[in-house]
C-alpha cells in the first residue's frame, strides 16, 4: 500500500492503552549486521534492465580508496543486494591541508534506474521528502560518516559538491548496518525442481525480510508504515518463512487499540513518536483485521489474542454488514472504499461484496471458537450475501461476475468470488478457466497486491499451470528486469511506468509483492 | 585574509610538542549566550542597502506558530544582528498524522543580499562548501531540530521541499546558541562625541568578538582559521578590548610551534583535527610573527612567552635578511611573495622593504629585552634598509616612494614607508599629504586590510581629520549598507563586488576590518 489523499481530521479514535501496552510489549529487537559495498559501478545501456539501465563494474572495493574525489566527481557503490539500514563510510584528505569543509551529495537507490532522474526537478503529488538523496557537510577529516537515518538501497551514489582547489577527498570501508526483525536462520527454503521457482522464491523472501522492521512496513523506503491489507500478507507469508509471531501479535493489538470511536480499524497506523492511526479507512482493509486474527489463531492457537480482540474484529462485520441490504447486497459509499487495486479504472462493487463473504466465513470460524451466541445471526447473513452474489451478481449465461450499475465484467470480481468459495470447485475452476481465457494477459493492473490475488485465484480454482505460468510471467519478469526485491507497482506491459511521475519515488522493495514464499509453500511444495 | 592557491606538497614542517603544549594549554573557554530570533521578514528593495537589497519586518517572532508551511513555502527569520553559533528551532506537524519525512532546506546569511543568489549555480573557484546551506529531514515530529555545524549569520531562510499533500509543518521558537571566546563585559567602549564613530567603533567590536573563537578567526562564516597578518591587527583591536591575552598567546604558540624545516613560519594554521601548518608562506606574514610577539610583550610584559618564541621570531628576520643586498635593497622571490593586499595590480616591493624594516625594529626592541649578543648586526641590517630605502627608493623630485623596476607610484609603498618611521614625522606628514593629494578616493583596493594601514599612516603622519574622513568614507559605509559586522572586502567604488563571483561566499564578519576599535582607541580617545 501507499499513499492515500483521505484528509479526516473530524474523526475521533480511542486509545485503548492496556491494548497499546500489549503492542509495546511485543515489539521486536532488530537484528543488525554489518554487509561491506561490493564493487564500484558505473551506469551502463542495458536494454533487458528496467527503464534501460543496468550497471558495470569498475572496480574492486579495495581499490576504492585508490581515487582521490574533488570537485563534480562522482562514483556509485554496488552492495550486491537490497538492504535496509544506515550507511556509514570513512573519509580522509588528501593534498594540501583541508582548507574548506567536504560538501558531499548522497542518494541512495534500490535500482539503478533511479540515479537517471534529476530529482530536483520532481513536482509529482507525492511527497519529495521520500527521495533517498542527503546532503552533507564535513567541517573535519579524517572522519567516519554515519548517516543517522535508515535507508533502503543496493546502490549509493557520492558525489563530491567541492573540497577545495587544494585537497581531494579519499572514501574507504562503505558499509551498511543492514537492520531487520526477521531472523534469515529460521528459515528453511523449500528444495524446488525449478530454478525459476528458486529464484521466484528467494526474491520473495529478501523482500519480506527487508520490509520486517519495528512492524511490517508496506516498503522500507517509502511510507515505511503499517497497513492492514498489507499485513495479511506479510503475516502469511511470514507464518511460512521467518515465523515471527510476535510481530504479527504487535502489529494486531496496534490496529486493534486504535479504532475510530465508531468502531472501525483505520487502514494504518503510525508508531512514532507514538501509536497514532491514521485518517484514512478502507471497507475491505478494516475488515482484513478479522482475517490477520482468523489466520494468526489458525497458525499460532493463541486464545489470548483472540480474547483480547475479537470484540475489535466482531465491530468491524458489524460495521460493514450496516451496508448490506436485506436481499444480501453489499452497498459502498464513497467515504468508506473498498481499496483491491490501486485502479479505479474498473468497478468494485462485486470484489467487495466477494471480500465480505471471505472474511465472513474467518469471522465464522471465530466466532465459533469464542462460543458467541449471536453467531448464528452472522451465519444467516453469509448465506443471504452468497445468494445475492450467486442469483444476482452472476451472469449465467456469459459465466462470469458482473460488478456495478453498468454491469462490467473484470477479472478482480472473479477473482474475488473464487477466493471466498461462494462457488464450488467445479464452479470455481470453470469461472477462472474462462476469465483465464477472456481477460489474459491481463490489462490494466499494476499492483502485486492485485496479481497475488489473481494467483493464489488460479491455484484455489485447481489452475496450476496458469497460476505458475502467471507467477513467472509477472515476477519472474521482475527478477528478469534486474530486481533484489520485488516493487510496490509493476505492469509487465509498462515495466517502467511510475505511479508518481518519477522512478525515483517507486518503491523496489514493496512487502505486498512478497507473496510467491506463501503461494510456493501452500501450492507448489 | 582568505584562500590562497599555494601548494608545497613537498615542504615538511617541525612540531614542537612543547610549545603545541602550551598552545593548547591556553584553548580558551567559549561563552554561549542563547538568542531568540526577533521577527520574520521578507527581503525588498532598498537603493540604500548592498546589493540594493534590504528586508522590511512581516511577523513578530510570536506569531511564527500560528504559521503552517507546505511544499515550497518559505520565510525569513531575523535575529537582529550578526551571531555565530549553532541554530536550534521546535518543529510539530498539523493537520493528518504525519505521513511522510519533513525536507526542509535552511540557508543562513550575514547580509540579506545573499539570500538572492541561486546556489545551486555557482560555479566560481572558491569552495561551494562554504555556501552556508543545508538540506534536512526529519522522520518524525514534533522534533528540536539542532543543527550540528556552526554558521555565522543574521538572517535564516526556512524552505519547506515538502511535507505531503496531508499535512503541514509548523515552527516555532527559533534561536542561536551564540559562541565567542570574548567576554563584552569586560570591554568598556570609550564615550565618543561623535555619534557616528561611535557606531563605527561598535561594530568594529562586534566583528572582533564574533571572530575570537577556538583561535582568532579570520571569519567566522568563510575560512574560519588562524592567519598571522590577521592576527596582528586581531591582537592589537582585543589589547584594546577584550583583553583577551590567553588567546594572542596561544595562537603565537601554535605559529611557534609549526614552521617548515627552513625555520619560516607559515601564513595560517590549522587546528582540527589536530595543529597542522598550512602550506602557505608569505613574506610579510612570516615576518609578523615578530610584530605580534613584540606587540604582546608590549602588552603583556610576559617575559615566559618572549622566551619560549624568541628564537623562532629571530629565524624570520634571518630567513628574511637573506633576501637582503649589501646595499640593503630587498629582493623578493615567487615563491616567497609579499601579500601586502589582495590587489596584484600594484608593485610591492617597496612596501615589502618598508614591512621588513617596520618588523626589524620590533624585532630589535624584542632583542635587546633578550639581551641577544648579535643585536648590533641586525641594527646595522636596519640602518642599511632604511638607507637604501631613502636613497633608491624615494623620488625626491616627487616627493614619493617608487616600486619595482618601472619606478611605480602606488599608495602601499607611502603608506608603508610612514609606517615603518623611515622618515621623521614631518617628512611623513608631507609624504602623507601628498599621497592624499594624489591618490585620494582611492582607486582599486579592496580590503579592510590595506585601509587599515592606510588610515593608520594618516594617523601617524597627523593627518588625524584625512584619517577620520577616510575611517567614514569606508567602515562608515559598510553600516550604511547595513553592516553588522565588517566585511572581508570592500571597494566603495563597487560596493556589490565579489572576488568569489556570488555574495553568498563573500564573508561579510572578517577579522581584519574590525580595526577601527583600535584605531579610535589610540588616536581619538
Amino acid at each position: 500500500m501507499g499513499f492515500t489523499f483521505q484528509k479526516h481530521a473530524d474523526i475521533k479514535y480511542l486509545h485503548n492503552q492496556s491494548l497499546l501496552a500489549k503492542a509495546r510489549q511485543y515489539q521486536p529487537k532488530i537484528n543488525h549486521h554489518r554487509v561491506k559495498a561490493l564493487a564500484v559501478v558505473n551506469l551502463c545501456q542495458n536494454a533487458d534492465a528496467l527503464n534501460g539501465v543496468g550497471v558495470t563494474k569498475v572496480k574492486d572495493i579495495d581499490e576504492l580508496a585508490s581515487q582521490p574525489l574533488k570537485r563534480g566527481d562522482k562514483l556509485i557503490l554496488d552492495f550486491g543486494d537490497h538492504y535496509v539500514g544506515q550507511f556509514r563510510i570513512h573519509i580522509k584528505a588528501v593534498g594540501s591541508p583541508m582548507d574548506a569543509p567536504l560538501s558531499l551529495q548522497l542518494r541512495f537507490a534500490e535500482m539503478p534506474a533511479e540515479l537517471m532522474s534529476d530529482n530536483s526537478e520532481y513536482q509529482g503529488w507525492l511527497s519529495k521528502s521520500w527521495i533517498q538523496e542527503t546532503h552533507e557537510h564535513l567541517d573535519v577529516l579524517p572522519a567516519t560518516l554515519e548517516l543517522p537515518r535508515r535507508y533502503s538501497f543496493r546502490y549509493v551514489e557520492l558525489t563530491v559538491v567541492d573540497t577545495s582547489p587544494k585537497w581531494q577527498a579519499i572514501f574507504e570501508h562503505p558499509v551498511v548496518d543492514a537492520q531487520s526483525s526477521a531472523d534469515i536462520a529460521k528459515v528453511r527454503p523449500p528444495k524446488l525442481g525449478d530454478p525459476e521457482l528458486q529464484a521466484i522464491y528467494q526474491v520473495g523472501l529478501k523482500t519480506l525480510e527487508d520490509c520486517m522492521q519495528d512492524v511490517f512496513e508496506d516498503g522500507p523506503k517509502r511510507d515505511r508504515r503499517l497497513w492492514l491489507g498489507d499485513l495479511r500478507l506479510q503475516a502469511l507469508a511470514n507464518y511460512t518463512t521467518f515465523k515471527n509471531t510476535d510481530l504479527v501479535k504487535r502489529c494486531l493489538y496496534l490496529f486493534g487499540a486504535m479504532p475510530s470511536e465508531d468502531g472501525r480499524v483505520p487502514a494504518d497506523v503510525f508508531t512514532k513518536p507514538s501509536e497514532v492511526p491514521d485518517d484514512t479507512f478502507l471497507f475491505d482493509y478494516s475488515l482484513f483485521f478479522i482475517s490477520v486474527l482468523a489466520d494468526y489463531e489458525d497458525f499460532t492457537a493463541n486464545k489470548q489474542v483472540l480474547t483480547d480482540l475479537y470484540n475489535v474484529a466482531k465491530r468491524q462485520i458489524d460495521v460493514a454488514l450496516q451496508q448490506v441490504s436485506k436481499q444480501g447486497e453489499l452497498k459502498l459509499t464513497a467515504d468508506y472504499p473498498v481499496f483491491v487495486d490501486w485502479s479505479d479504472t474498473f468497478d468494485k462493487t462485486t470484489s467487495g461484496q466477494a471480500i465480505l463473504i471471505y472474511v465472513l466465513k474467518q469471522f465464522l470460524v471465530l466466532a465459533r471458537q469464542i462460543k458467541d451466541p449471536e453467531i448464528q445471526v452472522y451465519a444467516e447473513k453469509l448465506t443471504s450475501l452468497e445468494k445475492f452474489a450467486k442469483q444476482h451478481l452472476f451472469d449465467r449465461r456469459v459465466g462470469l461476475f458482473m460488478s456495478g450499475s453498468q454491469h462490467e465484467y473484470n477479472v478482480a470480481s472473479q477473482v474475488w468470488m473464487t477466493l471466498a468459495h461462494v462457488f464450488s470447485d467445479q464452479e470455481n475452476h470453470q469461472l477462472m478457466q474462462l476469465t483465464v481465457n477472456k481477460f489474459f494477459p491481463i490489462q490494466g493492473i499494476a499492483t502485486p497486491y492485485l496479481y497475488h490475488h489473481v494467483t493464489q485465484a488460479l491455484f484455489e480454482a485447481g489452475l496450476q499451470e496458469e497460476a505458475v505460468k502467471l507467477m513467472k510471467a509477472y515476477w519472474g519478469k521482475m527478477i528478469r528486469l534486474g530486481a533484489d526485491t520485488y516493487w510496490e507497482a509493476f505492469d509487465p506491459e509498462k515495466p517502467n511506468y511510475s505511479p508518481y511521475g518519477s522512478l525515483a519515488l517507486n518503491s523496489y522493495c514493496h512487502a505486498w509483492s512478497c507473496t510467491p514464499v506463501y503461494l510456493i509453500d501452500k501450492y507448489l511444495k
